[in-house]
């Protein structure tokens, strides 16, 4: 069989169905789709996406045969309709769409009313006896066609309009004369020459030929491919192109253009909503030269048309299931469907909506889980940037902590109290954080930093406050003497007032108004149906009481991450740290140690409390102990002269523990191997709590966490410490603690000889931040460059410190997994790396069989809803 | 069964044999084997391994029975001689000795005379009518029970004996008078009382009871775990002891005792060998207070003793077909052997000693192969320290290149060229090398450095020199403008001299005697003989003509391994790296890589020349960018002004290339990748060099190699690449090359998803360094700290650097190996890690069936040694 590649749509000649939106692109199969449901689309074709596809293949060259399957499906058209393709007498006019597989700005959108010329526009002129109509067709079709395919900026189009307007003193296009739009059409093509040095092309042909080639290359532009890997499309994919014969809004009073949606995509509120425009053509609406009127105005302008349109949006929703995006033309009083799809909405819409169709029989629960983007849960937690105002972005840099906050730079924390102080609202801007920055970060709105990944001191002390962070923005240069930074070639100074979007990590100049959030019946409702119908136990990652307050407020099951060094991020205890790491001799270590016990056990006393009657597991220490170390000379002053030793001392000592390579360092369990103390002193402080707790009532099952194992017998080690340690102070207390000891489980080697390792260990949580660095080679700190052009060139289709790598870290999981069932068929396993939160590394995470996942406590909603639809996708 | 814990042996009652080294040690082991063979030896028994095992695991105490066990074998002794343990008429005395299953220094040795005390050593004199013999033993044992099992330092008793000497005017211990040792022993009693505040124990079997577990205990002493973890021996196989009835050597002129070798140790020259001393014990000959005779003599001393000592040597070299290390002892003209052992020795004499054997029709061709311990075979080519030199230790740090060097410090390059040029023998002295000091290097005799691991720049340099090199030695600091360094608390300076020993790491104050090395036809003839039998092929790493040749020479099959940057580190040179990497713009980086080219060709074309008819597998550019940056701010001045940069600028953007993690940053085929120039111009250097060679006649076998490859799809943009440039160089020249493009596999993630690799590359070669780096999340530049205290500790047996870590980096080998030949079975495997040169290593990689290891061009023929002796293993 030969290859097919054009598919016909409409008058009773239907090749297609909405299935087939693979093959057909969202927008042509839906147009089959209503065509099939007796629904008036104009009849046309769809070029097959993959005949796009072939055309990359062959090197931006159409594949045989395409060219005569277009020809021929043309002529089929002209039959149909009596007119004829480049006719002069009773020309047939077509629009050409880019339809891809999802929606996707930035490809090419639509050419309408091609096949004009000047002897085609004639003859459309005296065929409909509209001359005007014509002609105004015909100066659209050169300034899209200029656009699009050319490649001319459409201001220039513009600029050209806009002047013509002025000198005539009219407010709209609609009230050009004849003679006016011959004119702009002969400055129109002049102005094609000028930017193109040919000629506008006149056969019909020509510009169909172009134009789809033109669609099909609008695949690989620099915006649409951004936007796959921001969306993890993958590049082979293609678009379709969809060839429809053109109807006319733009033919009087009589004629129309619209959008409307079956339901309010920003609330969700059942009510038909939407905009049209008369006598114009769709771009109309999108430029927004005229008001479009509500879509109730309809009801008096065309009453019987605006009946058909309601009997016709109900049929849709009905038949789709769904809320439906329409887009619409009237001609001379006839109702043609031009699009239906999906429509897009908030993720409170989509809440209501979903919740709303269960109740109105439409579809089921589990449906109704489908339908809420797991993944955007989180913005209705989070103040958002209203998606109304205008934005001029400055930057991007890594979104680290979500949510969006505006304020006034401040460049110092000393700076930012001052004005907070005052109540201001405050941004503070910084090369980078350190300890030192606590206060100032605490009364600021957000913290811009242009060095740092997501596990930087800014990003994690940020997600812990609950505060928008945007770090790692590598164009941003700070001149704290001067009060100056710049962001590329944008220099801001103190007291300039800039916006921070930390879900997107958009740095946007001026305050932008923000919307705040505000939880819903709704919500809770779809999350008590994800709770009944998810397996996967949701936990939490939290360092404090109020993170963990928080987790338990949004159903999380338990902590599944307590990274014990943040509780040293403060002013007061990072000296208690610097003395113990620093310290030479065991005396001053055991000192400061003996400092730090009663702090750390009073942090393990408030976390218990709040999770009465829940797990608790607290990760022993972790990060390479020169991160606690000052920086800045007066730093390291000061620490000298609180230490009494000499700066110049002190200085040589934290050169000397630098690290080639921290992260493969002296760090994790390495530090409690040779540094026995620290952990003891850990796991005391844990005991301590958790005894004193059970004997008021408390019910506390803390879960000891032994990190970065990579050989069973730093297991070993490290286990029989925290035994001793546990058994002693349970024995001193007269409690019985009921305490777990486990593994992360971040290195290949761990995984690899899982079955060696889960003798000892009661669970298994697999870091799988720290595995994917390891197992790709590959620092998060420092892989920003190229992993983006990875994405941005197709190497990678998913960032995977963002989604779990399946087929590589999937495989180390599985292996561990596979081998600690063996000898232990009761192990636990879980997640708690940033993978935890992200719903396609979720629905593997259920496939698996893991036991549980942890993220950051407002992600836990989006872990429950996410566990929930995957366990409805592995039913289907 | 209840356990057995004590084996006798002597006197037709002896219940073990050589096989029995596990259980009974190697001493007791032996002396079983004599007793069975007819060899007179003193009866005894022997406490097992299993018995010491115990103990430590019954936190040292001694196992249930083992006493009762002891006190029976003691009983059968005292009927099977007519003596009494404790008996004051005719008291039996006995020798308590340690014995591993491998000789092991650092261990408690012997304590001789065991049993005496004032009444028995009355006894003593009595029975055998010799007061000055009892009085000389009973001294002996006190301060040899005072030292091994009291921990009295031995030098103690020794100045007690000099002072007395002194006193006397006597030369040797012989001329005492009785009455003379009486004072002795009772000044040593008060020594012992002096030391420990408790009495000298009197009690014969308390003795018995402090010696056997002070031999257990000797197991753990610091020295006897450092000598275990830097030998691969296990902590936990524990000693055994042997309890031996005593026979004397001090018993008068007709007694002696001695040591021999069946062969010279040194040569290995078929000449029975050793020494002896009259009326002495065996301690006597150690500690060298007498000269001992040469063994020749006894002849005229005792021709009968002579002649049977003959026959036994005989005897034993026959019975165990290898050279032996005997003791003995002559007790009133009366043989008996107290041990026998393969005897200790030099490379040269274990590679004559086997030659020799297979001549002599004792051993077979595969055995002698065997023999020679393939680790130390490169001892042969380089420089030794001669083994008789007495050696002041000043540190110790990485032997990061072998071979052993002397000469005068010097601190900078410049310094190290004046003295060069006066023909002084210099040692260069840094706290670490750059490319700058590229001529001070290769003039002096070695580097000394104080930072950087085994692949740090000096290392590598002098590694490619063929100098020695210690690296990592942390104690020292060097100042530079006082001309000064200090080694921990040893200050050096300018010209003092001393010597290095880049096999052992160790740093040696002052000029010591240097032995030259000096290849023979029998090291050619065992060589000759491995050939026959290994399979695996053993190519070698090498980056420049010199080393290629020097591999060819030791019979490397081809280079597995030349690494592309290290062609830069030249002065010259790294400016136009330099320049390449800092370009911010793509015109100066296309004119700094078209210089390269021509540079880079050169290089190929001289090591092609050299490797005529075999393959060389080229590695692309590999580390991170920023290890070719200057670091001090007089290289970053004088770049800058050459570059017509600003000091400032250029700092700044080298400070902006640094890397949080470079070995997980923007290096390997990540460079290729997104400087693809670079790569591109490798490979036409690659190219260009094979097609113009082929054309003259030269076999040139060009393997690419991309390195630090995750994803299957970053290997095939970079095949792409490869492909494209290589035949657009075979066009243009007309030449048709056979070449191959492989891949490392140096991550997990890579031997993971090695089926999907496979498919397009022709070979994969097993990056060991970085696998076990990234398996392990561990860090050979920061490991070093707490790596020996897991080995100090028993965590690990092997440093996973040095020897390949089977149970982990294994599994991801083998899963790469399985994966990759499901899709490709013919395809190719190697390793070019540092372990493809360690024989524990390469007989695993024998086992699992690659193809080749790839190792420094000296370690060539330990590979070759080590693959035949992996083939014999496996036959076994």
């Amino acid at each position: 069989m030969t290859q097919k590649y054009v598919y016909a749509f409409g008058n009773e000649n239907t090749e297609g169905n909405a299935e087939m939106q693979d093959l057909l692109g969202g927008k042509g199969a839906n147009l089959a789709e209503m065509a099939t449901l007796g629904i008036q689309v104009p009849p046309g074709f769809i070029i097959s996406t993959e005949a796009c596809a072939h055309y990359f293949k062959r090197k931006n060259s159409f594949p045989p045969k395409l060219w005569d399957e277009v020809l021929a499906r043309l002529k089929n058209l002209e039959q149909v309709l009596g007119r004829k393709f480049g006719d002069t007498e009773n020309p047939l006019l077509v629009a050409v769409r880019s339809g891809a597989r999802v929606s996707m700005p930035g490809m090419m959108d639509t050419v309408l009313n091609l096949g004009l010329n000047d002897a085609t526009a004639k003859g459309l002129a005296k065929n409909t006896k509209n001359e005007r109509f014509a002609l105004d067709s015909y100066r659209r079709f050169i300034s899209m066609f200029g656009n699009v395919v050319l490649g001319i900026p459409g201001e220039k189009f513009e600029a050209v309009l806009a002047k013509k307007k002025l000198k005539r003193n009219i407010e709209f296009d609609t009230e050009f004369t004849s003679r006016e739009l011959k004119a702009l059409i002969r400055q129109f093509k002049t102005l094609v020459v000028r930017a193109t040095r040919e000629e506008f092309p006149e056969d019909s042909m020509q510009q169909l030929r172009m134009t789809i080639e033109a669609v099909f290359n609008s695949w690989n532009t620099e915006r649409a491919r951004t936007y796959r890997r921001l969306n993890g499309i993958p590049h082979e994919w293609g678009t379709a192109v969809t060839v429809q014969s053109m109807v006319f809004g733009n033919m009087g009073d009589t004629s129309a253009t619209g959008v409307a949606f079956t339901r309010n995509p920003a609330t969700g509120e059942k009510k038909f909503y939407g905009e049209y425009m008369i006598n114009a053509q769709g771009e109309d609406v999108v430029a927004g030269i005229r008001t479009p009127n509500p879509i109730e105005k309809l009801q008096q302008d065309m009453p019987e048309v605006y009946q058909t349109l309601v009997r016709v949006y109900q049929k849709l929703e009905n038949h789709y299931k769904d809320m439906q995006d329409l887009e619409f033309t009237i001609e001379n009083k006839t109702l043609y469907l031009l699009q239906t799809r999906a429509g897009k909405r908030t993720t409170a819409s989509a809440i209501k909506v979903a919740i709303d169709m269960v109740n109105e029989g439409l579809i089921s629960k589990r449906e109704a889980l489908m339908r809420v983007p797991a993944n955007q849960l989180d913005q209705i937690f989070h103040p958002m940037i209203d998606p109304k105002a205008k934005l001029k972005l400055l930057a991007t840099g890594l979104g680290a902590s979500p949510g969006a906050a505006e304020g006034k730079i401040v460049f110092t924390p000393e700076r930012a109290q001052e004005l907070a102080d005052k109540k201001e609202k405050v941004i503070l801007v910084r090369m980078e954080t350190s300890p030192e920055d606590i206060h100032g970060i605490s009364v600021s709105q957000g913290i811009l930093t242009a060095r740092g990944g997501m596990t930087s001191h800014a990003a994690v002390v940020a997600r812990a406050m609950g505060k928008p962070c945007v770090s790692g923005v590598s164009t941003l240069q700070v001149n704290v003497k001067r009060k100056k930074c710049t962001l590329g070639n944008i220099q801001l100074k103190q007291l300039d007032s800039i916006t921070l979007d930390g879900t997107t990590g958009q740095v946007i100049k001026g305050a932008v108004p923000l919307i705040q959030p505000r939880l819903t019946n709704n919500f809770l409702r779809m999350m008590d149906w994800a709770e009944e119908v998810r397996s996967l136990q949701i936990r939490a990652n939290a360092d404090n009481p109020h993170d963990a307050l928080m987790a338990r407020d949004f159903g999380a099951q338990g902590i599944g991450l307590c990274r014990t060094e943040h509780m040293f991020f403060d002013e007061e205890r990072i000296f208690l740290a610097r003395k113990m790491i620093i310290a030479n001799d065991e005396k001053i270590r055991d000192e400061a140690l003996k400092k730090l016990l009663p702090i750390q056990r009073e942090d393990f006393t408030e976390i218990f409390k709040v999770m009465d009657g829940f797990p608790v597991t607290v990760r022993l220490l972790d990060p390479p102990l020169h991160e606690f170390l000052p920086n800045s000379s007066a730093e390291i002053k000061n620490l000298a002269n609180r230490m009494e030793v000499s700066p110049r001392a002190l200085g040589g000592k934290i050169e000397s523990m630098k690290e080639v390579n921290p992260m493969l360092g002296h760090r994790g369990c390495r530090l409690g191997i040779t540094f026995p103390g620290i952990y003891r002193m850990q796991v005391r402080a844990v005991a301590e709590a958790a005894c004193k707790l059970i004997k008021k009532g408390v019910k506390v099952f803390p879960e000891i966490m032994v990190p970065l194992v990579a050989h069973v017998n730093e297991f070993k080690v490290v286990r029989e410490l925290i035994v001793e340690t546990a058994e002693e102070v349970m024995q001193k207390t007269g409690v019985d603690m009921n305490y777990k000891i486990g593994t992360m489980i971040e290195l290949p080697r761990a995984a690899l000889t899982a079955d060696e390792i889960a003798v000892d260990a009661d669970f298994f949580s697999f870091g799988t931040n720290d595995l994917t660095q390891t197992a790709f080679g590959l620092s998060r700190d420092d892989c920003g460059g190229f992993l983006n052009q990875y994405l941005e060139k197709g190497l990678l289709t998913h960032d995977p410190f963002v989604t779990v790598d399946e087929d590589g870290l999937g495989q180390l999981i599985c292996i561990a997994i596979d081998k600690a069932k063996k000898v232990k068929p009761d192990i636990h396993f879980g997640v708690c790396g940033e993978h935890g939160g992200d719903p396609a590394s979720i629905n593997f995470f259920n496939k698996i069989g893991l036991g549980y996942v942890s993220c950051s406590p407002y992600r836990v909603p989006t872990a429950i809803l996410a566990a929930a639809q995957a366990v409805i996708q592995e039913d289907r």
